[in-house]
């Protein structure tokens, strides 16, 4: 028999003054529920088979502490725990589930309608909490983002964390306002008609304040993983495992709203079953959803280039929804900034990023000199709506040496070219906090951790992993407050310069995309990619019905005069990157582009360093 | 890049006196060719890229004795030796590819028309050669046998072993008769229409005379497998190591002639690549195949129950041809034993074999006690030829404490029963040797390595493995020459009593299941398996178009009178396993059955104990 029992997992209230206690504790013979810190009661749990334990006690209410007690011995948190008020090693305490929602008429986007903004509940505003966001929605709608992704937001040691050193993947953390502070931020989303993300990671626990191995087997030592112990999803016992993780996702899903789910680093899952965690995952949120009448996305990030898992299942595949596409980074990213370090040492030139335009991964059985190995499968097949493209990230960022973004190294125009290759293209567009304009904070690597000798490890742990990349040299101490404080955003540089004119040219490229046909219907099928690597020039030309829409990314350092195969007819300049209106004060154009250009197949172009121009042929707009 | 050279790996004559070498040794920065033992000259090897080493040496014929000198220290063998006359430590032998075939006729079975005879070559006959197995071919053939499946072949440690400790995966056995012994065997099979299947080892190397660490990463630390270090498929250098095992599946059925391969437990082989190592595998020996005109099946060995192995690629499967059955052993074992340790605990009773029976894989995601997981995917839609299911095999007998087979333990009735229950599956049946005749010979396990603590390890490993079956007590010493020699095959006895009955038993049953369209035809939807807890009978009919067959499996040890729901219609006995003529001397029929029934949509049946009975509707002989 498996998970025998249909109450949840953890603490849950039965009306005002009982509560349900159901822990997965096979490695205990006894577990009694303590009510208080330190205990003032002790409520001896049932065995009720499979290793759960449960009870029903009376005279509980919500903000009680408790803790479980195995064996007569250890005290320790719950590993399904609501909240954490006093940190990972603290007691639990029993949550209220009420809230009063006002987004009834919310259902959620179709995936296509996805334009993400990651941010870092911590650093994205002064005081660090999902009620500092709300005021900022507007801003973000007014943008034209669609969906926030909120980097994971479960319980970690201390206040200063990206979020994966995550141990109560249940448990909202507390320093950001608790799950009474999530519920509001996304519903307040949802009264602006934007989706909510949540980052959610199972391929790990974090490195402090995790008792769970206390319980029960979660960990395998079949497997490593760079984080060490693999967590169990197919050794024995793995059924219960699998149900934890689970029945977390759908506690999001259903318990808190969220739209979506972003699975970190799911390549970190191994897992040789027939049926996988992540199929069986997909599965359950999907019928969920369905049941809830709801549209819910999967997006896993990975690095294998699997095709399988954006599949569907009767197609063989995995049945996620979309995938973190680090092929096209990487090729967009070397073509900016001339890297060659580590990873980037794979990616070179126009071509590479042509091949992932055009596809989505690259690597698809490519050799790869950093991982010295082929990798990689062919997704040709797979629709664009399955990929999500960015030209930064948190972890493109935050894992540099200075966690320094693009605009720290980046001139103005070259920033507008990162932006549009992002937005044009048929892919998920995400940005990452600040992006939009040109936030210089770098978004530094920072924890708060307890342990001494984990901090030193940290510590050590960051200058060997940039040792492997070449980078040597101090970096910002990841355990102090500085660094954590000196990666928060200025939002009031908006306004200013330069600032102000990214954030409108960001703005206008969205609406640009939303508003032309051939863009705002994300298929790779309907496009053609054309590169020339001495010109450094990339022609995309896209499709709907009889609309066309051509954009021409100009990668190179001088302007140039080149002779284009564009399609006969004649094309009228909708977006110039280095037009008048998008240049920063002080800078100059180098030439003018005429608003129509006339083509017989070949057309002249003379285009800007850095530039971009985005063409709609002339019936769209007066025939 | 991947793989530069088109030579073949290892040492290939080129004409009388040259011969090409070609080593993958990333590991060293020097490698010479020593020709001799003791070695007489050295060739310098030149570094061609990728970590391969490469030369063309002169004066080298056929039969010179040869090893690699990595860094001008370490000596030795090469790991795509082709022969290892002085066994796993002794020098490599550059081997004469020549030989007469007379088998341009053949071009392989398919699938359907396989039955499987596995067979140890070292104790099938007297000689333990292959030379030896060829004079009882003949025997075989007139069984009804098509395809023989040789256990592992490849060099292993000593004379003596089942053939998983093999090191060299590209040299035939010494002891054996080598590759001149081997293509002499395939090559009589082929003049019989006997097909040969050959059982490989690509999830790991033996313990002993293994020296391909010395040159290159095959192994990888990130997984860990039962035999210790996992083989590396998908870590950093892995393209070289799959380049390696499938050159060698390429180098049997092109070489060797040999039709189809079994690949040993591949659920050893971890692997979470987007195109894994065994899809590769499928893919390149499917494309010879195609290209060599022949027919070539690939039938891993596997613990996962997961169809996408047996699934085309264009259904997102692996591609692979068949796998082996384990739910249809386990649950028929235990239905003729009452055995319930280890795995056995999680079967139990006719609805089991019914629901192997019908589908397949019986563990479809239901759990297992033994695992303590969930394991397995549903086979519902899978052909019922993409199975192998047999009553014993080399694992199912051998990892037995004593060895013993079935017939040391069952009645008569019950092997028979036993062997209908194989035969008239819609599945590929497999026999182990001996099977046929009722052999009492054991096959136990035996190694003869030369390393004491090996050999004090494996005693270790033997008893431990057996006492998590609850099975104590003395074993068979594995080291010992006199446990090979009490394995082996007493062919003498066939001749007489039951051993002879049985014999033409297994004939007369592979003449039906020829003869009869709906048992000839592998239709798993062309059936209809009905089973009855109580009165342990599983009524199995199937058809082909018109033609009916019903089979009646009683597994209860008293006759019974049964009222059973027989289509209307008469019905002819084909079969009475309880027949004068299938019964050993000194026995006797406890009832007699009908020779025609008249069914109205039920008839009552007289059962004998542990029998089975073969109807075929009447219209299929008479009208």
């Amino acid at each position: 028999m498996t998970s025998p029992r249909k109450e949840k997992l953890g603490a849950v209230l039965l009306g005002e003054n009982a509560c349900s206690f159901l822990v997965w504790a096979p490695r205990a013979n006894r577990v009694d529920v303590c009510i208080g810190d330190p205990p003032e009661r002790e409520i001896p749990m049932q065995s009720v088979g499979c290793g759960y334990f449960h009870t029903v006690a009376q005279d509980v209410s919500a903000g009680a502490l408790y803790r479980y007690r195995l064996n007569n011995k250890k005290e320790r948190p719950d590993p399904a725990s609501r909240y954490q008020p006093r940190g990972v090693h603290g007691p639990s305490q029993v949550a209220d589930n009420r809230f009063h929602w006002n987004d009834s008429q919310w259902t959620g986007l179709p995936l296509e309608k996805y334009v993400l903004y990651e941010l870092h509940v911590g650093t994205f505003t002064p005081q660090g909490t999902f009620d500092a966001i709300v005021p900022r929605l507007p801003t973000l709608k007014d943008l034209g983002v669609t969906a926030i992704e909120l980097m994971p937001v479960a319980q970690f040691p201390g206040e200063r964390n990206w979020g994966y050193d995550g141990v109560y993947p249940y448990a909202v953390q507390a320093s950001y306002g608790g799950p009474l502070g999530l519920k509001t931020l996304v519903d307040a989303c949802h009264q602006l008609e934007i989706a909510v993300v949540l980052d959610v990671v199972y391929n790990h626990f974090g490195p402090e304040g995790n008792y769970s191995a206390d319980f029960a087997p979660y960990f395998t030592d079949i497997y490593k993983t760079p984080w060490g112990q693999a967590v169990n999803f197919d050794d024995a016992h793995s059924d219960e495992v699998r149900r934890y993780f689970i029945e977390n996702a759908l506690e999001w899903i259903t318990d808190f709203h969220i739209d979506s789910l972003r699975l970190d680093a799911v390549h970190a899952i191994i897992d040789t079953s027939a049926q996988t965690f992540l199929e069986e995952l997909a599965a359950a949120v999907h019928s969920r959803a369905k049941s809830l009448g709801r549209e819910v996305h999967l997006i896993p990030e990975s690095n294998r280039n699997d095709a399988r898992m954006i599949s569907a299942p009767d197609a063989g595949g995995w049945g996620f929804d979309a995938v973190w596409n680090d092929d096209f980074h990487h090729s967009l990213h070397v073509l900016l900034t001339g890297e060659q370090d580590g990873y980037y040492q794979d990616f070179c030139g126009i071509e590479d990023l042509a091949g992932s335009y055009r596809e989505g991964f690259l690597y698809a059985g490519r050799y790869s000199k950093f991982r010295q190995k082929r990798y990689g499968g062919s997704s040709k097949h797979i629709p664009a709506k399955r990929f999500v493209v960015y030209a930064q990230n948190h972890d493109q960022i935050g894992n540099r040496r200075l966690g320094d973004r693009l605009s720290q190294s980046l001139s103005f125009p070259q920033l507008k070219l990162a932006a549009g290759t992002v937005l044009f293209s048929p892919y998920i567009p995400l940005l990452f906090m600040g992006e939009e304009y040109s936030e210089r904070a770098p978004f530094e690597y920072f924890v708060s951790h307890g342990d001494p000798s984990l901090i030193e490890a940290v510590r050590r742990g960051r200058k060997d992993e940039f040792a492997k990349f070449g980078w040597t040299g101090d970096i910002p101490d990841p355990q102090s407050a500085a660094t954590f404080l000196d990666s928060k955003l200025n939002w009031d540089v908006q306004a200013e310069g330069h600032h102000r004119i990214l954030w409108h040219f960001y703005q206008e490229l969205l609406r640009i995309r939303r508003a032309l046909p051939p863009l705002a219907e994300l298929d790779k099928n309907a496009m053609e990619v054309t590169s020339f690597a001495n010109e450094k020039v990339l022609l995309v030309r896209r499709w709907k019905a009889a609309s066309q829409v051509l954009i021409v990314y100009h990668f190179g350092q001088e302007s140039t005069e080149l002779l284009l195969p564009i399609p006969a007819g004649r094309w009228h300049v909708t977006l110039d990157s280095a037009q008048q209106q998008w240049i920063d004060q002080g800078h100059s154009q180098a030439c003018e582009t005429p608003a129509v250009i006339e083509s017989r197949g070949e057309a002249p172009l003379t285009l800007n360093p850095w530039a971009f121009l985005v063409f709609v042929k002339s019936h769209e707009i007066n025939e």
